[in-house]
């Protein structure tokens, strides 16, 4: 990538201290801030126009594999959590707890929810009687509360924003293929839209989500090597519906539990597009998720005629793109500066000496190329070129994701990487969670997933020199 | 409005008893449902269909006045909550309390947002400083919490979804605009959307909002006579500002107050959808905000070419409107009740005799009108139906309202109204909370809105005699 040497006031460059660059891109493109509400943030309307089209986009998605939208209550009664034994285990430590409504105390206390399996399970245990209401493929939109301990923008807040499906099936069969259907929607997703390549895999026991009988996942690599998991599906089997006595009568007139699959992505994947596509300059938006996709900047604002082109420019490419016209009275430059800032992904300058020559220049956020195009031209070309910039800004990931992943077959040599090379380290495993236990503890890292493409890369787990079952990735989380 | 004699099974009668028929409707056509969390409600496919093209609509309408979409946590510290006296008192007695933390006591309570006007302040007292940052003109969708103690499908419940917007301005006139622009919002919205008529107004003072200056509403007419809060719109005028310190150096570098508005729409419209426009056999969807406009039945289906044909149509339609196919095994009669149990606005029947005729049937979800058109011209067709339905269905409830709103200038001949005919009475009053308290105790209705068109029934205050200031619109309400 086109390093940034510049320096931009406020920004903290990413080789100095990645946290603090990161901290710095958040608070200067004005994605979101710290409020009074300890560990809870305010999402601004910068970060929040790229959440309505991660939104537009999912959901668009959702809808052509069938899945429905719905919204349950934002309150679990406590022994509604408590019915599946996994499950409470993993959340009762990190929720919030509602223990008076208006001037009395609860009959029960209500955490807010956290995730919603046992919401839905509660519902679709009333819904579901006859094969002929299955399946059921709903989804909502709505923000959690998990009380973390340490936050970070976007990342780890004690509330985020989120959607969760919640599927019910008549077999196995169809519940792992729904399982897989949406990871590959997010993966899809990421790659195409975000311009974030994803390894898809398998969690481990010790890493899948409370309750699940599989957990898949997708997971990214951030711009300092460490990993992000970015979207996770999972298949229940029919434990869940077991504890809820979720079952129905199937076509041989037997009553059967259903098979359960939910799957997630949060606000989380904002956090995702700064880190792997920004640069010492700001945030760097792919075109496709990009709320505002080119500013348009007039040169020499004052002189006749200038204005009135660059809005008529505006109005001629508004009708494709997303775009926008600064004619406020800052400098060129600070307009720059901020579209730099801001991420948008391309800027067109535009001033007397451009109009007289028919022509304007387009500047690429990501390379700062500049490209002189006929004001003839530019609608077409500008749809080249920010189509250009989402591939050439997919590729860019990909290649920092293969630099740093790494393959270890001696364990000694696998914490010699874990120490000094930030990245993935691929390597093999025995299935043992001891073995995982003393990665994390020696090396420093997670298991991040169980790959679908596996590559025998020694017979010998990494850890106990065993016989592998499983290549893995490892590495260290955000 | 055709009146349908014939009895849906598990319908009610709108005569016999319209609070049972309503809450029959809401669950026929599946719209939303109890849970397991008390008062709480889960909105099902079908409301949340309706919700998001309420959302989608108003949204728009929000963006091209310039709103801005932002995201703030869900919980209110308490100490925050209490910095506006009569917001506090207002609110107070009906939120819900979060205490705990995960395994912890908070040292601090915090409840769940009744509605944010203390967040938002807050959050502008730390992002306003010069009048370059005015003015903030946020929304944001979201759910809040009322602990109410009845609660009633739609129209009441503990959690419900809505907008809110919150606005920051330099003057006051800026913000005494904003607040009636966005009345006007809403009134447009319901009219020319939802099909229902609204009387614009200002809430007397014992109506008005916690904290308000003043409070605009829109006020709707439902079936039975009975009114229903649709929207409100409220000035704050620098009274938040002045308890938060949301100042600014304006131009003159002097340190002044903002100014501020908020306003709010709410799932409840989804109760008004159905309360003015329902009847024996279900629900009737207004065209413009019917998730489906049109269902197609294929007659004599196992008959060659019909379902081929049924598809064919399906496909043309599809690219103008939201068209949906009823292929399931279920007989033509059952699918006529259905579609009209759940108010999809059209449906469209072709059997065999049609297709040899080149044509198919229309039949309207208001008035039943079957409509034979040529299958060359339908297209264009069923887009003049869907209209005329919208507005004839605009124009019925507006008929149904003139005609129950009545004018009273003698207190005896109000409580008489009040108690024999349902729907709103217009009457002049004095503007002291006496006489409105005591309206409310002897004839049981409460001031709904002085309306911004006045007219003097009489020189005399209803209930007392001494000189009215205002015609007021009274009623009893949901």
């Amino acid at each position: 990538m086109a390093k940034d040497k510049k320096l931009v006031e406020g920004i903290t460059s990413m080789d100095v201290d990645f946290a603090q660059w990161y901290t710095d891109v958040v608070k200067k493109a004005e994605l979101c801030d710290y409020t009074s509400v300890k560990g809870c943030m305010v999402i601004k309307p910068a970060g929040y126009a790229i959440w309505e089209n991660i939104q537009k986009e999912l959901d668009r998605r959702f809808k052509e594999t069938g899945v429905q939208n719905v919204y349950l209550p934002m309150f679990i009664p406590e022994s509604l959590l408590e019915k599946e034994k996994d499950h409470v285990e993993g959340f009762a430590p990190e929720v919030a707890w509602v223990t008076h409504g208006g001037l009395e105390p609860l009959q029960e206390r209500m955490c807010v929810r956290p995730t919603s399996e046992t919401l839905f399970c509660d519902f679709y245990a009333k819904e579901i009687q006859s094969h002929r209401d299955l399946p059921k493929v709903y989804n909502q939109w709505c923000s959690v509360v998990r009380w973390e301990k340490t936050t970070r923008p976007f990342l780890r807040s004690r509330e985020f924003l989120w959607q969760e499906g919640h599927t019910a099936h008549a077999t196995a069969e169809e519940a792992e293929e729904r399982t897989v259907q949406m990871l590959n929607v997010y993966a899809d997703f990421c790659q195409d839209v975000l311009a974030i390549p994803v390894v898809k895999g398998v969690k481990t026991d010790k890493e899948k989500f409370a309750g699940a009988l599989r957990t898949y996942t997708i997971e990214s690599l951030m711009h300092d090597g460490k990993a992000l998991q970015s979207g996770t599906s999972h298949n229940f089997g029919d434990g869940f519906a077991k504890a809820f006595g979720i079952q129905y009568t199937n076509k041989e007139n037997k009553l059967v539990p259903v098979h359960q699959t939910s799957w997630g992505m949060t606000t989380r994947m904002i956090g995702a597009i700064i880190m792997v596509h920004g640069d010492d300059s700001g945030l760097v938006l792919p075109p496709r998720i990009a709320p505002i996709q080119t500013m348009i900047v007039p040169i020499a604002m004052h002189k006749e005629g200038v204005l009135e082109k660059a809005a008529e420019l505006k109005n001629k490419l508004g009708e494709l793109y997303s775009v926008a016209l600064d004619d406020s009275d800052k400098s060129p430059g600070w307009k720059f500066s901020e579209q730099e800032i801001k991420g948008i992904p391309t800027r067109i300058e535009m001033g007397p000496k451009d109009i007289e020559n028919n022509q304007c220049i387009v500047v690429r956020r990501d390379t700062r190329e500049k490209i002189v195009v006929s004001l003839d031209d530019i609608e077409t070309k500008l749809g080249e070129i920010l189509e250009q910039m989402q591939e050439d800004m997919f590729q860019r990931a990909l290649a920092h994701r293969e630099s740093h992943t790494y393959d270890a077959t001696e364990f000694e040599e696998f914490c010699k990487i874990a120490e000094e090379k930030p990245g993935f380290i691929r390597a093999m495993w025995c299935g043992d969670q001891a073995c995982e236990d003393k990665i994390k503890e020696e090396a420093g890292c997670t298991s991040r997933c169980m790959p679908f493409e596996q590559e025998e890369l020694s017979t010998k787990c990494i850890c106990c020199g065993r016989p592998a079952k499983k290549m893995v990735y490892w590495g260290k989380a955000y």
